[in-house]
């Protein structure tokens, strides 16, 4: 699968129910959202702009999108999680199924990170990004159309050790079923 | 990765922690439990009942070992879960990283099952077995020695629906940290 098949599957509104491990205390923390992922123009002035952070052209990009979350964490009732960011993958020339996801709001840190992914033969996306004090692994199937899960693991900036282990179970809102 | 090296790393006693998305009507499930994964002999009683049972010869099977487990659900709280089951891998002569896993108790349904795993390239095991009203697919990793991953789905029989979705981070107990 290349990435353009990847995001066209991943287009659409998402009811998602997360559970983190945060494993040094053996605490679970549940989360419920919505995620909106919507398609962007290569033309899109935030598009640009993030192309131009890394010093890559916009003819290297494919399937820009955006990513909107909101939800609630058992963990801290009072606050609403929310958030929007923008993704662009650079596929590698010589390698289709590989590249980098640049985005402008990071997972572990609030910060423009680049990831490195790769698209494995039975479809599934995995993502790894470096941040200054910690690394980030996800990886990214679809069960069925409707239905895609996110198992998403915090590590030290080491790569040795992982803080805090997670799934999400996406499904598909307004979908057939 | 081999079987008999999988199995090998998976001995010892773990500290499991597990989240279980019950996915029809959104409900979050945690489990905390103990297993211990301990190896048998190819001459063991219960060993040599489960490949007759299978039609297995002796020479045929790698590292069969017991897997025992004890935990609590928040679902249900005064019930403590509890149970053994004995398991026998049964290479692939002409593929190791593939083979059957028989076991004489399963996941899904409490009868002795047959699945078939195979060892990806990046050390998953992935293994899926049917049952006679649903199916089970199973992916467990390493992250470190002493930190493995195991993201379970539950299949209707068809294999398109899934109910349940699970992760259990399971930290070796006595470890070195």
């Amino acid at each position: 699968m290349d990435i353009e098949t990847f995001v066209q599957q991943s287009l659409g509104s998402w009811k998602s129910q997360r559970s983190a491990h945060h494993l040094a205390f053996s605490h679970f923390e549940e989360v419920r959202s919505t995620l909106d992922i919507m398609p962007l123009e290569i033309s899109d002035p935030e598009v640009v702009t993030l192309c131009q952070q890394y010093g890559v052209l916009p003819k290297q990009i494919v399937s820009p999108f955006r990513m909107r979350w909101e939800g609630e964490s058992d963990w801290d009732e009072e606050t609403v999680l929310k958030g929007e960011t923008v993704l662009v993958p650079v596929p590698n020339r010589d390698r289709a199924n590989t590249g980098k996801l640049l985005r402008d709001q990071g997972y572990a840190e609030t910060v423009a990170a680049a990831g490195d992914y790769v698209i494995t033969e039975d479809g599934t996306f995995i993502l790894t990004t470096a941040y200054d004090r910690a690394a980030a692994e996800e990886k990214i199937w679809f069960a069925t159309p409707n239905l895609r899960f996110r198992v998403s693991l915090i590590k030290t900036s080491s790569g040795r050790g992982v803080t805090t282990a997670s799934l999400s179970s996406e499904i598909r809102l307004n979908g057939p079923s």
